[in-house]
């Protein structure tokens, strides 16, 4: 905090859903959210309502929980008539019972209008909120991963391999007529089956808040693109599934596999192995210390020397875009988002850190044809890399 | 916006997900987020990424559609080195353009820090932000809702009830011995069944991003207790089921039935007909200009005449906490959250709108014995109320 120039900071949100931050500094979930609230160089405190005060004990990371009713929430909103304004002097009390004075930042994912507005009631009773450039304190923080962290991500992630390895081995059991997959009587469908993995993602308690990508065939040569539920499931063609499932605990993974059921074609096994081998490549580099630009130009250079295209030239004013070939960057950190620091593109220059879980994925995609992409989530260490978890990486489902 | 003394709106953030009004503003979901501008009388302005231009079109809410890189959005990134800076020129441009001038409001649900950083900078530009006091804006236009939210919300409503209605069915199929409920060979635990639901939700193409209660016997008695796992289902307990799941556009619905397996004994049956009775009372009051007080209120007469406590004890100082009977408001809004405007409580002074959907979910709690509530979701109408969804209401699964 010292460094940011802020004696305090202030944590809230309504729910801890969706909300990184606050469930970061409460350690959990709170259905209805909270305040924590911490002094530099003090222990933190969190508020909770009466109905979570129970959960908030449970969740172990923050010793002094206490209720908005013992600090008089609902005669502060009584006596200023508005939920707003009691929530306005509810904070400023705290922060001047906990000795907080000078710049304080506020955290959290909120609705913006009600946060500025509360931003600007504290500044009139004397507390003086200053914003964050980003990353801010709590994004940096949230970069590094404790290993109570590193468990959870561990967790999701053998669910994930477990849902991938059920799917990949139904496939291979689907009785094949003229190329075409089947299931019972009916020809296998991207449509059909996205909900056998909706079915095991929940079964394994995860949800999918984003979706799931299965894509086959043209569709996949878009990284965008999710599946086109009425595509039919044929031998040959390139699939790309990429699962990136969320747990109870707030913590995602993120996995990406492609196949070919059936024999793969020179275009797609050529592909493919230029995509291992871009991975395998960026693991070896990957280390604390490293920028995740070098981690993304060795696999660039591994694509390249493929006969592929990659976007460092459009980085490097060769071409205007790239659209086929390798078209997006290596990879991003997980945790409690799908999409945050530390990110491993051309335009990432800061060192990586140990303790960072990030995605390394590749992928080389053939407009018309079909794509690959081969994605892993793993822990920087100092000297290296620790896989989270993992499934095979074989091509062909035979 | 003239009423709220601001000249145009900018509502933002990194994804649609979790951003109530955002997905709003825009009419569904957008991956990567955007930015929308809105100049009071003129036609919005949407920005979004190159990758989600095509999404955005098939959208068709907002019919101008550009893109962050058509307002060279990197090229501020590259001149002022950071993407913040960039974010708040182009933001600052494109409100220019608009002929946006005076107070504007900021919405959408963001980090704070980075929110209250971005107006600052937004305010050095010569932008002048403003707060919003809740219901800001758009959460007051979110409240009624236009035919095709409604849609959207009966659809989620449909699905829901076949869950119910499979669930129900399951659990009446199930063998029973000595009053146990068995899965094959197994005891059906209340965890068992929770993965039942969550299968049957994902299999609808639903999430249940904040899970579902389904609780048996002294838990069900804590509305706030979503069921022990490892409680065994046995005949003649009271089940409290409140599902609330949300659809892909980000719509939710919320239902809730108790149940006995077998028969009901007279405790059960009488708070059951007490619920049952409130609800229908309260239902029957609904419509626009009444307010939610006025709904809760005669939801609590009737609770109160069958001889159980209500909140109104709280509210009018006659006690200082109502542990058992009916101890939690009578419902709330349902949208593209699970809580919004409107309330029905014994705090909610506003008259109801018309379009405005809520939930009417009285209940009576029994502590170490258990619960009954009763809740659907139903939009208000001129002259009453409109159910969205609907099951069957009654006590024993035989």
């Amino acid at each position: 905090m010292g460094k940011r120039g802020v004696s305090g900071i202030v944590v809230l949100g309504e729910t801890t859903l969706a909300n990184p931050d606050l469930i970061y500094a409460v350690g959990g979930n709170l259905a209805r959210g909270g305040i924590y609230f911490k002094r530099k160089g003090s222990s933190p405190l969190l508020l909770v309502s009466n109905l979570d005060i129970g959960t908030a004990r449970k969740l172990g990371v923050v010793r002094r929980i206490e209720t908005y009713t013992q600090w008089g929430f609902e005669e502060l909103v009584k006596k200023y008539r508005r939920r707003d304004e009691g929530m306005a002097r509810l904070i400023s009390a705290v922060l001047r019972h906990e000795g907080v004075s000078g710049r304080v930042g506020l955290f959290g994912r909120s609705d913006l209008a009600s946060g500025i507005h509360l931003a600007n009631r504290l500044g009139s009773l004397g507390v003086k909120i200053v914003g964050g450039e980003s990353p801010t304190i709590l994004e940096a923080a949230r970069e590094t991963k404790e290993k109570r962290e590193i468990d959870e991500i561990r967790n999701v992630g053998r669910k994930t391999t477990e849902v991938v390895s059920e799917i990949v081995d139904n496939l291979s059991k689907m009785k094949r007529i003229r190329g075409h997959l089947q299931i019972g009587k009916r020809r296998a469908t991207i449509g059909l089956v996205k909900s056998m993995i909706s079915t095991k993602i929940a079964n394994k308690g995860l949800i999918a808040p984003e979706g799931t990508i299965f894509a086959i065939g043209p569709s996949s040569a878009d990284p965008h693109n999710s599946g086109v539920n009425s595509d039919q499931i044929k031998q040959g063609r390139l699939i790309v599934f990429d699962i990136f499932p969320q747990a109870e605990s707030g913590y995602w993974f993120d996995l990406t596999r492609t196949y070919v059921v059936g024999r793969a074609g020179p275009k797609a096994k050529h592909a493919f192995e230029a995509v291992y081998e871009a991975q395998a490549t960026s693991l070896d580099v990957l280390e604390a210390g490293v920028t995740g630009e070098e981690a993304m130009l060795a696999a660039c250079d591994v694509i390249e020397r493929a006969g592929y295209k990659t976007v460092r030239e459009v980085y490097e004013g060769r071409s205007k875009n790239v659209s086929s070939g390798f078209n997006h960057s290596l990879g991003h950190g997980v945790g409690l988002t799908i999409g945050e620091r530390p990110n491993l593109s051309l335009l990432s220059k800061d060192p990586l850190k140990a303790g960072g879980v990030v995605t390394v994925e590749p992928g080389v995609y053939l407009p018309k044809y079909g794509g690959v992409r081969i994605e892993d989530t793993v822990q920087i260490t100092r000297n290296g890399y620790e896989q989270l978890a993992n499934v095979a990486k074989e091509l062909e489902i035979v």
